[in-house]
Order: C-alpha cells, then sequence, then structure tokens
C-alpha cells in the first residue's frame, strides 16, 4: 500500500497561488529580473521605459474625467485603455506586489463587448462606461477567490459578483484586478502569506501602508485610474496618505460594501474610492447613486450627491484644525502638513480655528474594544484552516478582550452617547471641515508597523463616529523644512506609541515622500470634503505650488 | 428617636405620580363621575357633547395640511387651536388614559409666541408653525418626566429637549402632551403600573394596541392632529390598526430617534408619524428634512422626501399580497381586509400578485432571539429601583436568552445574509408594495395579548429587514361578512399562538371595528407607501365606498 502523500503546507498552497498568479500575466508584460528595491527604489519611473507614448499619456491622465468623456464618445475604445491600465498593472505589481486576482481576460471581453455596445446603439453602458477600475481583495468577483489573504481562501472562486462588483458593474466599470492587502486586514503594512510583502511603488524600501495597501501601490503607480478599498480604523487614508493620493472614507450607509460573516456590527467598515486626483474622487461620488446600491447592499441609504455642498465658491470656509490628538505626538512633516494647508487657507481668506480633540484619547478606546471585541475568534477559523500562522503585532483581539452581551450593550450606549455629543459640538460650531493629520507618522519599512503599538487614533475617531474624512496629499517631506525643533526634542512621550513614534522618526527614511493631511467633513459630510479639498487646492495653489511636486 | 416612616411603596409613588397628572387637566375639563366603559363603550361620541361648534371643527378636521396652512397665513392661531387639542385631549385621557405627561401650560405659551412672532415678521416659525403634535412617552422633553412606564423613573424631569422634540420645535409644532405605553414596551397592549390601562377611544372594553397605544388612542380620539410613535416590531403600526389609524414605520435612518441606554442594536426602534389621515403622514414626512434631524440623531441619513416617488398617478402598480405567513392564520377580518384591498386594487386595473412569505418564519426567530437576548437586564434594572414587579408574558428575555458575543457575531451575519437575499428578491420582483395583514387578530380585552403567546411576526419581520411599513385603515369587521368559514373552522392549529389565535376569534367582541393592513414599500420605501396607499384610497372608493365608514 501506497503512503498518502502529506497535506500541503501553507506555504506550498500560498507558493501555488502565486505561481497561478503569474501565469495570469502575458509573458511579453513580465519583467525578467525584477530589479531590487535597493537598486530602484522608485517603481514608477522604471515602469515608464516598457510602455509606448499612448500607454503614457493614458494612464498619466489623472484627471478621470478626460478619459470618462473620450470613453463615452468613442474617441476612446475601453480595450485600449483596458490594456494600457493591464500593462501598467502587470509591471507594477512585479515590483510592488500590489495584486492579487489577476483578471485581464474577462476584462478585455468586458471591454470589447463595451466598445461593441457603444459601437451598435449610441448609448453607453453606464455613467463610467469602459473605465478599468481596481478593487481590493475581500469584494467578490464572479470566478476568482476572495482569499483576503489567507491561504485557506484560495482556490474556491466565487460563484457570484457581489455588491461592489456588481455596483461597479453597473456604473459601466471594468474590473481588471483585484489588489492586496494585510492578513486579517487590520495592519497598517500589506503583508499577507499568501500574496507577500506589497510596497510603495515612489520607494519600494518602504510599505504603503494598510489594509488597503494594494490600492494605494497600483494608484501611486498609475496603474489604476480609480480603487475602491475599505475603512475601519483608516485603512483607505493611511495608504493614501503614504502614497500621495486621494482616499475618501464615507459615512457607513454612502456606499456599498460585503457584509455577512459572524462579527462586530458596532462599527462598520465602509468602502470608498481612492485616486490620484480630487475630480476622480469626486466623479466617482456624484455618478455612484446612479447604481442604485440600495438595492443591492441593505445597509446602504438612497443619499444622493448633492453638488451644490461640493462646491466652495464664494463662500468663506470655517475650517477647524488639530495638530496633536494628545495620545501620539506627530512626527515633524505629519504636523507641517497640517500647518502649511491651515495657512494657506487662512492666506486665502477662510476662517480658522483650532479643534479640541481631548475627547479622542477616549474615542480610541472605545474603538479599540470594538475591534478587539471577538477575542480573534475570525482569525481563529482561518488559521485552522491551513495552519498558516497569525501575524504578531497586529489589531486583532485576544480571548481575554471578548467582551459579555451586558458589556456590548454598554458599550453601543457609550458610543451612541459619545456620537450625539460630538455630532452637538460640530453642528452647533458652524464647522465646514476639519483639517487633521493622517498618521503621527510618515514612512515605515515593512515589518516596522506592528512593532509600533498599532496607533490609529488619527483616523479611527471618524469610523467610530461615523464621519466622511477624505485624505488629501499636503506636502512633501523634506530634510530641509522637518528638522526636529527643539519643542519636539524635548517631548516627553506619553506612552509607548508615542514613544516608539518619536524614536522612530527618520527624515533621511522619508526625505521626498508625499505626506497627506485629513479633511474631515462630518457626518455623510463627502461634498464638505470635496469642497473644501477644493479650497486647499486652489490656496496651496495659490501659495506655493507645492502640490506640483507629487 | 422616631422611627423612620418606610419608603413609599411603588403603588404609592404610582398614585402620586397620577394625582400630579389630574392636577395638570384645568378644573372645566374634568368629567365628574368618568362614565365606565359598560355604560359608555364609545370615547368619541362622548366627547362631542362637551366641545364648542369651533372646538368641534377645528380637532374634526382630518387633513392637517388645512389646519397648517391656517395657521401659516395667520388665519388660525395656534393658541386657539392648541387649546381646542389640549381640552380634546384632556377629555380623551380621562376617558382612556392615553396621556403620561400633560404640557399644556408651557404648549399656551409656546403657541402664544408662535402668534406672536407670526403677526410681528410674518414668518413661521417652520413648516408645523403652531400645530400641536402628541408624542409618545420615551422621547424627552425637558422640564418634564420620561418615566416610559416605569415607577423607579418617574419624579425625575428631563435636563432637556432630546433630539425628537427638538426636531419638531425646528419644525414649528407645539409640544402639549406625551402619551401611554406599555412597560417595557414590549407589549401590544398599553398598560403600565404607573398610568394604567389605556383603551380604545372606538370601543372602550377594548385595547388600542401597543406599545404606541396612546398615540392610537388620543389620534382615535381626534385629540392630536399627529402624533409620532416608535416601532420594533409592530408598535406603530399595531395600534394604528387597532384604532383606524394610519401609522407609518420608517426605514431605520429616516426619522429621529433617541438612544444612549445599554441594550442590543443588532435592530433599531424606529419612530414615526400616525394620523387620522394620509395627507397629515405625507405632510409630515415631506417637511420632515427641513429639521436637518441629521444634525441632531447620529443615526439619522439625509435622505430628502421623494415627492415623485409618493405620486402614483398613471402609473399601474405592480402590488404584491400575503394573507397568512404560516405561522398564524389570519382571523377572518384580517384576512378580508387584504382581499377587500387587492379586489380592489385589481379592479382598479393594477398588477396584483401573491408573495411568497415562507422565510417569515425563520425572519421572526432572528427577531425574537435579537429581542430577548439582554435576558432582561433593562427591565431588571427598572423594577430595582422600586419594587414595581415584572408584568408576565411580554416579550422580555430571560436570563436564558443571553446570547454570547460568537452567538450575537454569528446573528449579525445570518440577519445580513437574509436581509440581503430578501433584498435581491424584492427588487428584482418589480414590486411597488406588499399588502399584508397587520396583525392575524382583529380586537383584545386588556390582558388578553400576555396570555396569547406573543405572535408579531406580521409586522416584525419589517423591522428586521428594516422596510418602511404603512398601516392604514381598510375595513370594518362585521357581523356579516366576517363569518368564519368552513375552512376557517376545519383550521388545524399550528402551534400555540396560532390555537390562541384561533379560539380567541370572536366577531361579537370586535364587530363595528376597524381593521388595517400593512402597505409595505421596501427599504426607505416610504415614499412608496403613500403613493401606494393613495391608490388604494382611490380604488377603495371606487369599489364601494367602505372607507367612508371610518
Amino acid at each position: 500500500m501506497a503512503t498518502a502523500s502529506p497535506a500541503p503546507s501553507y506555504l506550498d498552497l500560498a507558493a501555488q497561488k502565486r505561481d497561478r498568479q503569474l501565469e495570469l500575466i502575458p509573458p511579453e508584460w513580465r519583467l525578467s529580473p525584477v530589479p531590487s528595491a535597493e537598486s530602484t527604489p522608485n517603481a514608477l519611473e522604471y515602469i515608464r521605459q516598457f510602455l509606448t507614448a499612448e500607454e503614457l499619456i493614458l494612464t498619466e491622465e489623472t484627471d478621470t474625467t478626460v478619459l470618462i468623456r473620450k470613453l463615452s464618445s468613442g474617441e476612446l475604445s475601453s480595450l485600449t485603455l483596458t490594456k494600457a491600465f493591464a500593462k501598467r498593472a502587470a509591471l507594477a505589481h512585479q515590483l510592488t506586489t500590489c495584486c492579487t486576482e489577476i483578471m485581464f481576460e474577462d476584462a478585455f471581453a468586458t471591454a470589447k463587448e463595451m466598445d461593441a455596445y457603444l459601437a451598435r446603439t449610441g448609448q453607453v453602458t453606464g455613467p463610467l462606461h469602459g473605465l478599468p477600475v481596481s478593487i481590493k481583495d475581500l469584494f467578490s468577483v464572479k470566478g476568482v477567490d476572495t482569499s483576503i489573504g489567507w491561504v485557506g481562501l484560495t482556490n474556491n472562486p466565487a460563484q457570484a459578483d457581489k455588491s461592489v462588483a456588481r455596483t461597479l458593474r453597473r456604473l459601466g466599470a471594468v474590473l481588471y484586478v483585484k489588489t492586496n492587502l494585510p492578513q486579517s486586514m487590520m495592519m497598517s503594512d500589506s503583508y499577507n502569506h499568501v500574496f507577500g510583502q506589497c510596497v510603495n511603488p515612489l520607494n519600494r524600501n518602504l510599505i504603503s501602508g494598510g489594509s488597503s495597501g494594494g490600492e494605494g501601490s497600483i494608484l501611486a503607480a498609475k496603474a489604476s485610474p480609480i480603487g475602491i478599498g475599505t475603512d475601519l480604523g483608516g485603512s483607505i487614508r493611511i495608504p493614501a496618505g503614504l502614497c500621495g493620493l486621494y482616499g475618501l472614507s464615507p459615512s457607513p450607509g454612502r456606499h456599498p460594501y460585503e457584509r455577512g460573516n459572524p462579527g462586530q456590527d458596532i462599527i462598520r467598515s465602509v468602502a470608498g474610492p481612492m485616486s490620484c486626483s480630487l475630480a476622480s474622487i469626486e466623479r466617482y461620488m456624484e455618478v455612484l447613486p446612479a447604481a442604485a446600491s440600495w438595492e443591492l447592499d441593505p445597509h446602504v441609504s438612497p443619499v444622493p450627491w448633492r453638488g451644490s455642498l461640493a462646491s466652495f465658491r464664494g463662500k468663506r470656509l470655517k475650517i477647524g484644525y488639530l495638530v496633536d490628538d494628545g495620545v501620539v505626538r506627530c512626527q515633524p512633516p505629519a504636523e507641517r502638513a497640517v500647518r502649511d494647508v491651515v495657512d494657506a487657507l487662512k492666506a486665502a481668506g477662510h476662517e480658522v480655528f483650532e479643534w479640541d480633540g481631548s475627547s479622542h484619547k477616549y474615542a480610541y478606546e472605545l474603538w479599540e474594544k470594538v475591534i478587539l471585541s471577538d477575542g480573534g475568534e475570525g482569525c481563529q477559523k482561518k488559521i485552522e484552516m491551513t495552519g498558516e500562522p497569525l501575524i504578531e503585532g497586529m489589531l486583532v483581539g485576544k480571548p481575554e478582550h471578548i467582551l459579555t452581551t451586558s458589556e456590548t450593550h454598554q458599550l453601543h450606549a457609550d458610543k451612541y452617547m459619545y456620537e450625539s455629543s460630538y455630532l452637538d459640538r460640530w453642528t452647533s460650531s458652524g464647522i465646514d471641515a476639519l483639517i487633521m493629520p493622517n498618521t503621527p507618522w510618515v514612512g515605515y519599512k515593512p515589518w516596522t508597523w506592528v512593532k509600533s503599538n498599532n496607533y490609529v487614533g488619527y483616523t479611527s475617531i471618524w469610523n467610530l463616529v461615523g464621519y466622511a474624512s477624505l485624505t488629501i496629499p499636503a506636502i512633501i517631506a523634506s530634510k530641509d523644512k522637518d528638522i526636529p525643533s527643539q519643542d519636539w526634542i524635548n517631548h516627553v512621550p506619553r506612552g509607548a506609541g508615542d514613544k516608539f513614534n518619536k524614536e522612530q522618526y527618520d527624515i533621511n527614511l522619508v526625505d521626498g515622500m508625499p505626506v497627506g493631511v485629513q479633511v474631515v467633513g462630518g457626518r455623510f459630510g463627502e461634498e464638505k470634503c470635496v469642497s473644501v479639498a477644493k479650497a486647499i487646492e486652489q490656496a496651496m495653489r495659490w501659495k506655493d505650488g507645492v502640490r506640483s511636486h507629487l
């Protein structure tokens, strides 16, 4: 009798998955060899040499509205555009590990059909007719895995599109790649055992953040015009900030999501768009209601896009700002980003005032209690599928964090009371938006975040209260401008996270990297986020044109 | 040393509260004696003798839009109208126990200020300028108790208005009474130890339902033009059905509410309007967004009233119907109500089809699990305040119903999957609205409901999935028309609730009482509810004018 061969290890299964992934990249788009991060830190520049002039022009058009207009008029074929982004995504992936599922063949077939439909009928298939859009791995697309970075979930293609893919198809988008994320999605560093380490195309020695790190990388590499990420504590905004992008974390109920796995429902993760340009974010949100995604996802509200709120023309805005939440002090470039934006707004004549963030520490305690409350059960189930190890240092609960039902009920009440008083304060202040840091740090090498004490309180506060927050690029970290002040040097750390953050600051590590700020627009304040971001763009251009460096 | 006198019992405290309540009714509006229910079953008729011709005309104007127009133009003073409704409410209360807090003095002062404001500025204070509106006891109003039927919560006036009162004030409404409800709000019979037994003004031997039973009674007595109730399993719709009213249970997020007490947050109770007329419901919902209540309650979404959806003119509607959910079979009048509506719609040319409710049994299991999941802790805390006993037979959990966190997380997933598949089915069917029974029973005497096995599955399904549902009056139960069929007589009960319901049916008990149906409009389908209700009104008038009897 032959001995049964042992079950493949999680490492074998992961390697098999990566092999299948590589096979989906056409041979003519494969890099050989893939240059090292040390030799070639900037993926963006490296990629350009492999593109035709047409491919360069198409993929580097940051204002998606231009592409959409050309696609809709038939001036540009979807197949041509989809191929250009697919090729660039293939190159970007080999340099940054930004992709999970590669769906080029299906995308080309869809694009061809759309071109034919337009030619035949003169009608578009939706307001994003023919536009390739990248999406984070957790959104189910028929025929490909939804592995979410877990080996045990590979090799199990989805039977059907779920609400996000259905929404995008209703809009006329072409799905061509899914993008990378960390194990469990509870890290700001997109590493998992299936696909490996996602890095930042602007400097491959640094991370692109997480959990929507694959989106951060593919978009910064200009290998996608718009991507859809998710955010439960900063997972859209942190990668957007690190990659010089715009990333919108909407209020719950504004964008479809996909739930249905057992877990907490106290704070709902949200999905939202990320892009190189503000115009793309605005256009996407403007057309989103056309998909009627409240017919697809029972948590979506039929709130229209209120265009008048997205314009600030002629208004003197009232802008709050915050540079320190009292928990972890921001590294010099993160603080300067806020101050530069605020100075520019002031110079442009807007009213600016300091916002009191002293309750944010308490908000973080509530948020953390919610996030850890499953005691890691969700992860445990995935681990048991293959014996894959859990990555230490993530924001994942341990058995001692499990709440009793009575504690959960108290938490609902505490959260509601906090939300109510915050809303009262927000509304009565007359604020248009709040400008604040995205992260207290500016750049990490891989595997630094898990040692950092995981503080995401600058972003998670808005998930707790459900406010729309848009990360925008603000400044470039600079050896000349971000020299630590005496005040920074003398700062006495308030705790482990603050201490780590102070010690970790190294301007040499992040010199030349973009630094974002959040523009917080309040509950269902997506339009406010856009209008204030427009005001900032205008004010910053007036000031010193710094944004043109990005 | 003198012995300390014993702490007052819960009965003493309740009696004191009722004494204070009675003192707030002006002596000239007091009934002496209050006639018995046996001698004077119909409160509505009895009240009329005490009203002047003007008071009668004002309070019996069922189309609130007429009152609002006159108030806004100054043709009618708010003080006059508020006094008329206050007097009628005082009379109705003495006959039905519909009120909890009586706020006449404050209301008259507010009305006077509003009249003066309009006279001085020519401007209204809001779209409901000067209109008295009644609200269920659980909404906090500055200066009066929010006892919610618990002795332990009396004698503790609210420090401030909360979101519902604030919303109504922003609309220009005058708050003049709060209304009765059952202990714990988890009964369809509005009894509590503080205020006593609320009964139906159309027949004081019968209940007005619950938990918004005080609203049902005051509105059916025409002692309020519009009232705000709440609904977690039928608490607006059940009293509306029993009292011949319109009652809208909106989707969560459409109307403000007040939370902040520890409890489950899996299914959210909602607040909504109740009234004698459909026009009043429509007008209220239409003006509600003007209050921007999303600034007051962090759970409200800024969804505008979409007037075009609230009109059916020229449309052939697609209407589903259901007469039996497979759990508790409906008593003959409840079934006839649906069939008569459906026949009328069919005769008017609309498309009608039978809706499959076979999954509703499972939905009820999910709903019940959620409702019982605190194991009665919330009630226990109130009981401990005074030793007041818990009423047996309510829908309140026992310790064995407490869920573990893991079970709660599974329940979130089960609920989301059910909601998603229901939404898919709803949307793909092309349905405009679903007509179905409100309750499987037609009328109860006090204290019957607690013995009935508490089945509210005909209404609670829509709380589970978050669909808007509008109860409308449909028929009058009739000795001639609601004779049990052979099929009803032969019906083999499916369980204890079904058995009770079959045995309890007695046409002599309910002859002449109104019977409602639900018009279910889907998620955020409040406008659909209104448009289909309009179609029904029109179709029923064409058919036999039965509605004119109500």
